[in-house]
Formats: structure tokens, sequence, C-alpha cells
């Protein structure tokens, strides 16, 4: 059996109109398409804090230029003794945004139980790096018509990854967006949270007809480095971008969750300049 | 904050009795004592593939001296159309085997929607690798009164292992053994799968009063190198090891999953008698 | 002891007009800077493996744009049994290239002993990664006035990579320049040769005063990635690249050592036109 | 070709009497020898500081039942500014305390213009972690007729590692002994400096006739930790120790090199009667 054959339903390989170049099969998010000419740009807080901070970062980084916004009402934390999201009060906060703003709203579940609720209020569903092989969550959200969003697990390889999107197509979902997110190393430890793998979105649109985005707020773990990985992404290839932000004057140990990692309004805007600038070659 | 505090319940430190020592707080699985003065050795095939192989198997491990008995009714794989276990079907003949037996059951569950089915059969409640940060689930089994085999993550680091244990005893489940099973490096590609890490044992016992055992099948990936590496686990201060068994006469390539890195009965009854010789030392 | 006085000659901390910015202290090799506002191309074969073959080459990275032109006569091979350069005849070519092209020649040295005699030839010396921690080599180019290339490590961290850079300097030789060429990782073994990993180069440009810059053959391993790859890392912020090539018409498995890697004088051309045109922001 | 070509003088592979075993052909050090039927013990301090500590630490390992004496008199620091080692003075008192002990001594040489001096004073030329692809030192070692301990790098392979190996004993000298000193990993850096990693021992014993040891003091850099990985390494098929000493008395804060990695000889007297006790498995 070949390789492709384990995820044969997102591979490339047989795909008519798509074999010998570098195309996705577009995934539409509210009016935002995933794999067309413009790199996407996913932008909003780690989590939903409350109802002033998601709705005011939700209008910063629809003025900025973002096409969605991003948020978590359930946060997967190392620590139990940690903020572990709003949860359904999270939702509603993020359904107001959507309604304020217009932008089409992503937002993480864990849980296979939680699935329907997430979806009904969620445009495209994000499966985080820690679920990247929790293969129930994987099927239940297989299950829904709702877009998929997922990043790849930490130290995943290609090929798990791949059949990871498989379990979802299989249950008749092929709307997946796979994101890059830094992968573990040692070497990084002092200067990165993670290592950014872009060497990786290559040989993914050489496999998989999915889109490919990359998150350089958690490859990277540190605001200053997040305007260079963006840029770098998608001169390597990355069809979008998800970006944590932070309110321009909150203080970074004003947040529960990531605030050292989290840009201000201002400097995404200059982001979704530069990425919307540059020409995303396509082969 | 001090780091342990992220792990209060399961931190050694300020436990009357467990400071200054290695002393594991023991957990009781059937009559069957982790953390005790002799190492427990969990056995078995990787799954239940039928009622004969697993009968066989479950007697076969039991005349070898072990002490418990492993099997997956429910198997998390890289690829979808790889064979997923037995579900329920596999549960009942794990049982069958434990009256067979008399041996304790260990069998791993994903889905934290199956908790109370698998825990109405299991013993003990395995939550493997892919799943160490799947907070759902282990808050989960944190809800049942069945023990819990932790395994750590393919590239977790030791808080994040012990902050997992926490998320099940948070519950008011602390009957958890953790299990080193390998984590993923490059340079190991070429000779085993993964590379056993017993650096981590000595330090997990001297953060945290839970038993640790130790996964000498799924850390070499390779029949040959089991018997070493378990030998080497014990004497590095495991507490116990698990480990994947296949029939006498059977074919490697007969059976469903990792047959390779599957030891015969003979092999396992020698491991038995070397680790029961073996002084396990406490301090 | 603060962490930059390990590195203090090389440090950003204390360098009047270079704290808080990213400048680099410009080297020049020839009439080329690196450094400065332009990112600099070096282009070559991985190995001189006769006249023909490397005055041809020469002449085509001349014509395609590149700076300064690379080649290895003493090769540092995993194996005894492998092409291990032309030594003195190497040498000997590659300063008739220089004399026909107009190039500044950046060749490898690995061994103290042949410093004088590479650097009689060379414009600058290559330091391997594999003799980045050889300290009686980096103390012997550190004697000498010619500039120094630095390659990281496979697994070195940060500090590591500037101490190196430090005994080079401590000799009295200022002008060193750092290479970034993909650290090894177990992820990418089935996709690349190595990890690149573009989040250091900021941080390496924040703590020292030496201009750094990125390979992206050695960090691929994959001609078709090489593109992708030199585009990122200058938008990552690397001030120059080094990029192995091969003839136009020549066939892969016809070059002595890593031809899957090398890239056409055509797609060169293009990478050169392409990172010219992108302005390499400095704060 | 085989793998196997590419270091076929160190191979099993085609040796008459070491096909189908895991049999070392011995290398003989003073009246010491590698790949008998006992593990060998190398103890002394990190660096050679002064003729008093060097004396005293070498009678006190002579004491606890050591077989060879370690000492470094040119040490690789990462840091230009720490300290580098007493050079020929540190030789003269190395041959000094095997004249009052009896031991062999091992000591690292890592300048090829310095093997001739090292070896004339060395029984065992070391080989260290940073220098194992040092082709230049590896074919100088290679021209003595002095044993070889060749320490693997840092993130080497086991093809690396032999490869590194056959350099040696294409100059005409065979007698290497490999030594694991563990590798760098991401996960370990809260508990331990390295991962040993054990599972390399046996099938490096399966692929070559080289005798291989293991170094628990680089492996975990915790002296705490020194007697598990010791046990754990003979039982996991190593086939002798290389280990840190202290002085029973000195201060850890008050060595220059490695002090909390280092044993107190009391321990070291334990660790040497343990795996003494223990057989080591040859098949």
């Amino acid at each position: 059996m070949d390789e492709w054959e384990d995820y044969r339903l997102v591979a490339r390989h047989g795909k008519p109109g798509f074999e010998g170049n570098l195309d996705a099969r577009p995934v539409r998010v509210g009016g935002v398409t995933f794999g067309g000419p413009d790199p996407v740009v996913i932008a909003g807080p780690c989590a939903v804090e409350s109802r002033e901070q998601t709705l005011a970062i939700a209008r910063a980084v629809k003025d900025a230029g973002a096409d969605c916004l991003r948020g978590g009402a359930y946060k997967p934390r190392t620590s139990p003794y940690d903020f572990q999201g709003l949860a359904e009060e999270g939702l509603r906060i993020l359904a107001e945004a959507r309604e304020e703003t217009g932008l089409p709203v992503v937002t993480e579940v864990m849980d296979p139980r939680l699935v329907p609720l997430v979806a009904s209020v969620a445009d495209m569903l994000q499966i985080g790096s820690r679920s990247m092989q929790n293969f129930p969550l994987l099927m239940e959200v297989g299950k829904t018509r709702k877009p998929v969003l997922l990043k790849r697990g930490m130290c995943a390889n290609l090929e798990e990854w791949l059949c990871a999107a498989e379990y979802v197509a299989l249950g008749g979902n092929l709307d997946v967006v796979l994101c890059e997110r830094g992968v573990r190393s040692s070497w990084a430890a002092e200067y990165a949270r993670n290592t950014l793998d872009l060497n990786v979105l290559i040989p993914t649109r050489q496999r998989t007809i999915l889109p490919v985005i990359a998150d350089p707020s958690h490859s990277t773990g540190d605001a200053q480095l997040v305007p260079w990985a963006a840029r770098a992404a998608v001169a390597a290839g990355a069809q979008g971008l998800i970006i944590e932000v932070i309110g321009e004057e909150t203080s970074v140990d004003g947040v529960l969750c990531d605030g050292f990692q989290s840009v201000r309004p201002s400097v995404l805007r200059r982001i979704v300049e530069e990425v919307r600038g540059s020409a995303v070659p396509t082969a």
C-alpha cells in the first residue's frame, strides 16, 4: 500500500485537476475562502475573558483587516488550576462579536460531547495541537458540516497529521484547513516557545488538497517575533495565518492566557498589509 | 507559585511520611499492589483480536508470572483504515479472560463517553500517550473509582505529565500509576521506535507519590530489545512494567497490531524472573 | 554573570550605536558586504569535483547574480569511503574560478593545521556544522585576518553558537558571519533533511552584532524546497543566503555530493531577484 | 551498498566468530580488558585541577574498585572564559597519578596537533562528543597505537557513530571503545542534562565488534541520578562505565567543572559493587 492510501480522501494523488500543481480545494468559512489567491488572516484573543475584552479586540482586528475572529471559550491548559475558559458564556460572547463585526468565528472544541454545542456557534471548529490524535473528537467533528482547523501535534510527523485529517474527512467533512504551529525542540528553549517548521508547508501542499496555514504566535511565543514569523510563513507557502491579539493598551500581565505572544492591533495591521502585498505563489 | 503547586494533590511535597524518601502511595488493582516492594508486571496482547487469541495469551502470561492482563478493545491508530479494536466485544473477551485467569484487566479508554462502559469491565483504565493531555477524558476517569494507568505523552515534559495526573486526582481519584513509554527522537529512528527515557524515573518519584512503571515494548518497538529495556527500567527505578505479548507460535505478521515488538511467553517468563530477583531500591 | 558576558566581544550589549536596534557590524569579503542593506548570496557547487565543473558553475552563478562563490575542497563526510574533496587541487581550481569571475571564494576548513593553506586562497573561511565546537580550529581561524562563516551546529542552542563565535573573536578576528543551516529533528525525516529554524534569526540579531545568513540547501535537502526556504529566510531576518548549485543540464546522480539539494542556475537567478526585491527590515 | 559497508572494518557482519552473537573484540588498556566478561569502570575528576586534587581522587577511585582513571587536561568548554584545563601540566599530573595507583589513564584530546603529546602519556585517548565527527582528529588518533574511547555525538545517529569509528580503524587502529553519553532532547531540560539513550546499546553491539560503555555522569548531569543510570546502563548491555568523581568532602561549588554531576568515592564504591555483582549477558 502506498502511504497516500492512508489518507486517500485528502490526498492530492488521484484528484483530477490537482495533480502536478499546488492548488488547494478551497474551504469557505462565511464569506472567507481558505486556499484561494489571498492569504487568510484569523486574529483575536487567546481566550475569551470577558464581553468587553472580546468585543474590543474583535473590532480592532476587523479594523486591522483580519478576515476571521479567533478566541477560546474552552481552553486546554497544562495545569488544572489555570483559567479554563468561560465555556458557554464564552460562546455567547463570540456570537455577539460576530454579529457586531461580521467576522466568522473560529473557536476550539476539545470534548466530543460538546461538538454540537460549539458547532451551533462557531463558523469553524478548531482542533488544538493536543487533540490532533484525539480520534473520537476527530470523528465527531467529521459528522458536522462545519469547516475544521486542524492544528499539527507538537511532535507529529506529516503522515500522522494527514491521517488525522482523514479521520475528519471519513465522516463526510472534507472542509479541513491544516495549521502548522511549531514543533517542540530542545535548542529553541532559550529564545522561542517552539520551532516554527516552515519546511513542512510545501511538502504538505504536495501531498494534500487541503489548504495549510501557520500560527506565528504559538510557534514563537514572543510578540516581537510574530511579524517576522508571519511574513516568513507566507513566503514559505502558508495560505493564511492565525494570530493572537491583545488590546492596544492592555498590560501583558493583565491577561489570563498567552499575553507575551499576543501582538497589538497596530502590529496586526502591518502584518496584514505585508502579507496581502506579497503574492502567494501557487506553483 | 512553586511548580509543585500545579500538581499539589499528587506532589510528594508536603505529604507527611513521603518527604525525603522515594516511597509511593500504593495503588491497588485487584490483589495487585503498585508501588509496593515488588515490581508489578502487566502483560498481554497489543489488541484483543479474538476470544481464542486473548484467552490463550492470558493463560500464557499468567503461567509466566505476570500480575495483570493488558489488551486493547479500543485502539488509537494513526490511520483510520487500520484495525480499530473489537470495542464492546473486546471488553467481553477481556472479562472472560479475567474470570479464567484471575488476572486484573488493564485496558485503554479514549473517549470520555465510553468511560462508564469501559470502567464496568476494566480493573484499571489506561490513558494512552496520545490522550495524556485529553483533559475532558482525564476529568471523566477522575470521576470513577477505578485505578488509572497514565502513559506519558510522546514529547511531554515532566511537569505536563504530573499536571495531567492532577486533572485525574482533582476528580477525587488519586489512584494513578504513571508509565514512561519512550519519547520521540530523531536519532533513534534507525534502531528503535522511540527513546526510552529512564532518566525521568527518579525525578518523577522525587516529585510525586504516584508509582511509576515503564513500557519496554513501545519504547523499543523491537522484541529483541524488550528484555534489555525491561531489566534496565527496573534498575533505573521503575516500579513495574507493561509488556506486549504474542502467542508462542504465532507469526509476527499474523497479528493486527505491533507484532514486531511483542515478546513470546517464554521470554516474558525470563523477564519476570529477572526483575523479581532484583531488589528494587526505594531510596 | 550575565549570559552575554560569555560572548562579550560579539554581544550587542554594551556596543555604542548597536543597542536598541538590529544593525550588524558589517563584514567585508572582497567587495561584498555582509550585514549591509542588501542580502548577500553565496552560491556554488557542494564540492569542487573538477576544473570544468567548477568553472562552469562559477560563471553560471555569477550570471545569476550571486555575490560570492562557494565550493568545498575539503569535505566532511559521514563515511570515510565517500569522496573527501580534491584538497589542494580544489583550492587551485577555486582560485582560478575567482580570477575568472571576480567572485570572492568561500570554502571550508576542517583541520587547524590547514588553516594557513586554506586561508592563502579563500576570501572567507567556512566552519561547518560539525566543527562549530572544534575549539582548536576556532582559535586558529581567529588568528587569521580572513572573514569566517560560522555554521550553527546540528543541535546547538543559541548561547553555544555565540560562544563559538567568541572563540574566533578572542583571537582578534571579529569578522564572523553566522549561518543557520537547519537543526536535526525527528518529525522532518520524511519530507526534509533538517528543520530550518527561522525563529533563531531575530533572537540572534538581538544578542549579537554579527551578521547572520541562512542555508536553504542543507536545511531542506530538497532542491524543490530551496526557493521557498530562501524567500522565507530573508523574510524572517536573514541577511544573506548560501545555496548549493548544480549545472543546468547535469544529472543529479552524476555529482559526488548533495545533488538532490542543489538548484539549477536558472532557479538561483529567480531566488536572487526575489530576495533583492524584498526590503530586508533592520528594525 | 549495504549500510555496514560504510563501517566495514568495525562491523560485526562478515567477521568469523562474531556473527550471530554479541561478543566484542576485546580492547586492552594496560591490564584492563574492555569487552570481556566484567564491566569496566573508568572514574576520576572531570578536570585535572591540581596535583593534590587529582592524586587524592585517583587514590580514592582505586580504593573504590575502579579499573581506570579519567581526568581532563584539555577541556572543551562552551565559553572561552571558562577553565580550559591545565594542558601539559595536567598530563604530568595524570602520569604521576598512574604511577602511584597503577590505574591506566584515559584523557581527552581535541587537537590533531596534540595527539602525539597526549598519546605519550595517556593509556587511552578520549574523543569527546563535540569531536565525534572531527575527521582530521579521528584520522590522527587512528595513526597511533593507543586505544580510543569514542563518545557519541550529542545528536548523532548510530550509523554516524560507527562511521566515525571507521575513520579511526582505517588508520590501522581497531582498538576503539564506544561510549553512549546521552543525547540532547527538549523534554529532559527540567530534570536531567541529557537523555541517556540505553536503547542504542544492543543495536550497537549487533552491528559492531567494538565494545560499548556508558557515561551516567554526562547523561544525567545530576549526582543523585548517577547510581540509577549506572545500574540501568549495565542492565541494558553496557560493557563498562565512565563516571565523574569529586572528593569525599569537597564542596560541589568548589570545583571548576561539572561538580553537580560528580559522585563521591563512597557512592562510586557502591556502584562498582553493584555492577560487578550483576552478570553482564552476552547473548
